[in-house]
């Protein structure tokens, strides 16, 4: 059994945003030289988002409505979170929608996605570098 | 270590729906011979889910229902992605809600699910065959 | 390659509730004396989670005003699960937004959390005894 573990520093450059970070795992499977096996990719802050959906035209901007709709940013008084003085108790419930991992098989050396499947990191509370975690089990 | 993989393929006869696949990916752990590992069991493509859930009565018509009214289907002109000509952009949002993939131990051979714990496909954009991946890791 | 299997019982005193259940989880990964590997944590039961967020100020309470918002209790007539004499026809959406398991990474023989990630049991038809089930699979 074979083991490779990676941290992707990501920042994005407003509140709430996505980045297309599928050619950085495929690079991470190309390094581990593993076969067969897992490669989970999580964010490892609790106001961010992996999670795998298309890289297709309008859905990452449907993405952001949808879940301001569903979570509103304002008015922060609604949120008990913010009374701590923060304003990011939204980002906590979004990233549970959007959630936290994706987890994906390696067939052959090559990430098993299907033909329009894209891996995404989801930012609700951004403006400040965070970390993807990468940890790939297999043979 | 070993692993195995396979395709199951999937046809709802209708935009939204769901099966009960949890007899197929038991015979996957059959077929795979695998005593002590994980299944992961996936979505292939961008407007379908795979989840747990029961298989109890009215349920599976409050998850549509349910769904319908947190990212309605239509007026189709609400999503930017249908401005591509497609009509499917509820499908990316209700696919997020109920999750992209489950991974289940697998324990002396058996799916270690608990007494109502149901392996289910959700189809969010149907009429047509779509593909699950089935992969599971172990010995 | 190494397994480990353990249930852990768990039993909210109120219909809704969190438990963080990190210190348990470690506690496994230290018994299960796996150095690299991944843990899964699901529940198994279908009207409870287990998820990562954080354990800060306000944010629980947070979580449950938020998802009685997406899926009220009440009126239970509204639920077609609840015709068949139950009431927990809500809990089984609140479990889908929440999800019902995480993967975490062993690294070096530790859980692989960024520095905030607790790993909690979410509850949405307590006052009864339930069980979380936590499988490692690593070298």
């Amino acid at each position: 059994m074979k083991s490779f573990r990676k941290e992707l520093w990501i920042e994005i450059p407003s509140r709430v945003g996505f980045l297309n970070i599928t050619e950085q795992i495929v690079q991470c499977v190309d390094e581990s030289q593993i076969k067969e096996g897992f490669v989970l990719v999580n964010a490892k802050h609790i106001t961010a988002s992996v999670f795998i959906n298309g890289d297709e035209r309008g859905l990452l901007q449907d993405f952001a409505l949808w879940l301001e709709r569903l979570a509103p940013h304002e008015p922060i008084t609604q949120y008990r979170h913010n009374e701590t003085g923060g304003t990011n108790g939204d980002a906590h419930l979004k990233r549970q929608v959007m959630g936290r991992e994706v987890m994906v098989a390696i067939t052959n050396g090559i990430l098993d996605l299907g033909p329009y499947e894209q891996i995404f990191y989801g930012e609700f509370d951004g403006l400040r570098e965070k970390r993807v975690l990468v940890k790939i089990i297999g043979e």
